[in-house]
């Protein structure tokens, strides 16, 4: 039994998991937050029991710091040494990553590469890197990137009807990101319907704060509703998702807005917040709209159709669909979102089952429902902790075998 | 019976039909082209024979002028007043008309004020409006807009997911475009089907140099693919259609583009030329990739690919689908996009049959198909004579009724 650690640094906060592999136990779990700013707490679970700490932290070197702290303390490893590999979530990998890799100077340098295509997200990641590799260089550093899932679509797929030269030059395409929880949901749900994964159509719908939706034919991503970046796509808690690019020229004149106001408008003021002007949270928005806020009813109308026409076009673009899975803050605990969405698609066969529906699942479908729907709660750090236990094996094993010829 | 002209103003081209309505006979057809160019040129077709000729116009009044001097000398009418009414198409109608309108000076002002959203578009309609109010000055004129049918589109469908402030001061919704040829495809697809319009599910393919998708619910569109501009939605001839709005600022830091630049490169260095580098014209780009160019293959596979995830949306959208059509110049003509797109319709129950389908229809779907597939030349011109009959019989009926009262 080994001990890895995942690692899901953001830019004022840093998520962690220690798993035992590869039983995947979780020994603990928890979360860093505003890191940075005033007051910075972190919470954690360990044998179903919580704690929330407020520690003297002022950046990430310092939660890691405190992170070990925790660790040593709460006796989930009595020496750094027995952490044998950290994980970390990286968001973009571009093309060239399509699995997840163990760290090493040339691929710490492509990520720094990398950061141009994802600014606020890739050196968040590098930071959790180099810090842990400081404090921990002996264990094997995995990064398992949002992107690599989605590196099997195909060009007609991932490329922008846009001249050609922007791919060629740029690399303007669709790399998609959600990855690690739209595999793991694929898998998952290939166990729960003991079929191989192999011969599934799998529509992944990752509704949350960050919302996109993934189709899986035989394991493999073949298309997914965030693009070049995470704003493409569904109406999401605080982004417009896709919407028509003419806009922007026209507001630009109207208002005065630079093209990065413009972004930072369709980022952080749109989606359930700039049509609820409630709240970007869906929990807030959908108590409003049970108390008959009608922007707050026209937000999730608009949310559910969205959803809706992405998941109906996957199953046109795969001819089919065996199995709808909806994971993230919305998708795991919405019955009425699900509802809504599954009772539009009667046409495919698929039934509801409202009972099961109401529980959360996992199988929300009747019994002769052509179509499995599916409820699977998120597990990015699971995923995270199995990539990087299967590399680091690798990598030992390999190790060991340069030792064997050495010798 | 009388003489209805149609009048389909561009910023070079002019192009007119006459009809005798209602029996909506076709007396002549006709298209002015390169009006402002060097060597302008009208074609011309009556009783199945083609004229071309070279006159010597310079712009659209020159062009009105030589249009009034070829139904004279082709006796098409001896007297302009045999002229009854002349119809326009005019792009955008904002969310002012939700139907055709005959044109007084309320009309157009409104149609006035909405050239800043077609600013290419509503002026050359205006230009037709105005030319042919001063040659003939007793017929009733009539607008006919390319926007009017989608004004039933409801506001989750209609409204983007940005601050909705946008659509409060700036009128930024989903217009929707190709109006007059969805409206008239789908009445033709009852026709067809020999079922009430009202109780059908249509899904209307108009692909042509300019395409977009509408679905049709009891003959009324409840969504479509082009946006607040004709930018949105498919791939088109020389359009992106919807991208990640993210790639603008991206491009435009690594360029030095403005944002007006950019938008010239997605509205006219995009789509199929963008990709293939060959042509912006469907008929080059299907002959090259039948010469195995592998840019041309790979831009029919994205335009195919574009044109089957929005149609199985909208069969989402609307809980199923009852007939899927296929109009304008790639609609009409191309088996084999067509093939393409209804191959992956099998899990509808869809079946395509291929020998009809060679000869372009009209139906092109096996007996045992469950969903119907059909074949509709576009025919705007038929649509804006019978709005224009419409509303010209409504106007005459008003008039005499005023004048019964004041007698």
């Amino acid at each position: 039994m080994k001990k890895i650690m995942a690692i899901n640094a953001g830019s004022s906060s840093l998520k962690f998991k220690v798993f035992n592999m590869p039983d995947e136990s979780i020994l603990i779990g928890g979360v860093f937050e505003r890191i940075g700013f005033d007051a910075p707490e972190v919470s954690y679970k360990i044998n179903g029991f919580r704690q929330k700490e407020k520690p003297p932290i002022h950046d990430h070197r310092d939660a890691a710091d405190y992170l070990i702290e925790i660790l040593l303390k709460n006796h989930i490893v009595d020496d750094l040494n027995e952490i044998s590999a950290v994980g970390h979530r990286i968001t973009h990998g571009g093309s060239d990553f399509s699995d997840s890799a163990v760290l090493d100077r040339t691929v710490i340098q492509k990520i720094e590469n990398l950061c141009e295509l994802a600014p606020l997200h890739n050196p968040a990641g590098l930071l959790g890197i180099r810090t842990f590799m400081k404090r921990l260089p002996k264990a094997c550093a995995v990064a398992v990137f949002d992107t690599s899932f989605h590196q099997t679509l195909a060009p007609e797929t991932y490329l922008y009807p846009v001249p050609l030269k922007l791919y060629n030059q740029y690399h303007i395409r669709k790399y998609g990101f959600h990855g690690t929880n739209h595999q793991y949901v694929a898998s998952e749900a290939a166990l729960l319907l003991e079929k191989p994964l192999k011969d599934l159509k799998i529509i992944s719908c990752h509704l949350g704060n960050g919302s996109s939706i993934c189709a899986i034919q035989g394991g493999k991503s073949v298309n997914t509703s965030m693009g070049f970046t995470p704003l493409a796509g569904l109406m999401m808690g605080t982004r417009s998702g896709t919407v028509d690019p003419s806009i922007i020229p026209f507001i630009m004149k109207k208002t005065g807005h630079t093209i990065d106001e413009m972004m930072d408008m369709f980022n952080k003021e749109s989606g359930l917040l700039g049509i609820s002007e409630i709240s970007n949270d869906f929990r807030d928005v959908e108590l409003a709209a049970k108390a008959h806020n009608e922007q707050a009813e026209l937000a999730i109308k608009m949310f559910v159709n969205r959803v809706t026409e992405c998941v109906g076009g996957y199953v046109a673009l795969m001819g089919g669909v065996d199995a709808i899975v909806f994971t993230a803050g919305i998708g795991e605990h919405s019955a009425s979102v699900r509802q809504a969405v599954v009772s539009n698609l009667a046409y495919l066969g698929a039934k509801l089952d409202f009972q099961s529906n109401e529980e959360n699942g996992p199988y929300i479908h009747t019994p002769d429902s052509k179509v499995s729907l599916l409820v699977i709660p998120a597990n990015e750090e699971l995923m995270i902790a199995r990539d990087t236990w299967r590399l680091s094996e690798g990598q030992a094993a390999r190790l060991s075998e340069k030792q064997t010829v050495r010798v």
